[in-house]
């Protein structure tokens, strides 16, 4: 179980739980199986009601501060695949993430600031965890959400 | 038929016609079906040759037109599916809906936006149009649609 | 060998060497295979060391610049696939593409620029090569390229 064991890490070491009621329902859902591919939703840097990083990066938010909001992103992404398959063991691979950040206007660093959502990744899932991935700057995102990320996820 | 008679219902309340000659082809294409899975090019708010709803969401905008964009989007997308796969009746899930909104700056509600396109997908297609979406806010989009939408479907 | 004659032919018409060294490693990858999907990472304008075009299409980068970007970006993901595949003969068809336009305020044409990419794909890979599209215009890219682009392929 050590991917349980560090996801339980990063969870501590961020200072926040991911254990809250994340699969809401509604007329779209945060997370869809089909055959060997999990969707999971796009996901903002909220933990519980509050959203943690809010502003335009390269203005009112920092590298650092858009790195670690990409860094809850994925931790809400794997928190919601374990709901869904009962642990992160089912996950065979990461096959794609899309980083968008609401990015101020000459700010380039997307590749810097998805590193923290692909390190992580990494971190948690091992080789299973690398991934393709597209980063691109957006006018605004939900909520004026610094970052926001989707991912495709492979299962046994 | 009940997908059938929603998906005319809809078409009848908005006012607008979608079984024009929506499956021009090109270099690229609507749609193209692999497996289970039916992906649909982006779609804009554009019905027969008049874009109906332009410029800037939260400034030129409202809330309210621009989610009528992304429900005509929808519509679009949903009578692609029909035209390419007959009707609507293998239509088993909608996996992930990707919503671009041409946001003004300081324009927040993108999820209010997409909230038209999954609402639509849910009336049509029941609980098989329950999907994973993610919502963005982008600085333009073609022919200065409001709204451009596009979806992956999979298929009995 | 038609398709290794044109991605030949391609490569000497645009001066541009891409049997570079690709397929770097990191946190994650360019290219991810799974079941008869093939997924490649968002691609710039880069050969080599150099970002070819960079800047904003519609004020410093004109619509001509534009596609060439999206022609080089799609060389990148179609050398991937090729040096992934050993060639690019396994590509059955490809699924998506969506174009990421760095745009000036106003500049709309962006199916104008995907148009480049979508052109050299049908060229190479012929009816293989027809694909679903999305093209968006967002405000920064990564390294102030004008032109990002990735794509999902199916392989036999």
């Amino acid at each position: 179980m050590s991917r349980e064991r560090e996801f339980q890490a990063v969870a501590r070491e961020l200072g926040y739980d991911f254990n809250g009621e994340l699969l809401k329902g509604g007329n779209y859902t945060p997370v869809v199986r089909h055959g060997g591919q999990v969707f999971v939703s796009g996901q903002v840097p909220r933990v519980g009601s509050q959203m943690v990083v809010t502003g335009r990066v390269g203005r009112d938010v920092t590298l650092a501060q858009a790195q670690l909001a990409a860094r809850i992103c994925v931790m809400r992404a794997l928190a919601l695949l374990r709901q869904s398959l009962g642990s992160l063991a089912p996950v065979s691979r990461i096959l794609r993430v899309t980083v968008f950040v609401q990015a101020a206007d000459g700010f380039t660093q997307l590749s810097e600031v998805a590193d923290g959502a692909s390190e992580l990744l990494f971190r948690v899932l091992g080789e299973a965890g690398v991934h393709t991935r597209t980063s691109v700057g957006v006018l605004q995102l939900p909520k004026d959400a610094a970052v926001e990320l989707d991912l495709i996820a492979a299962v046994d």
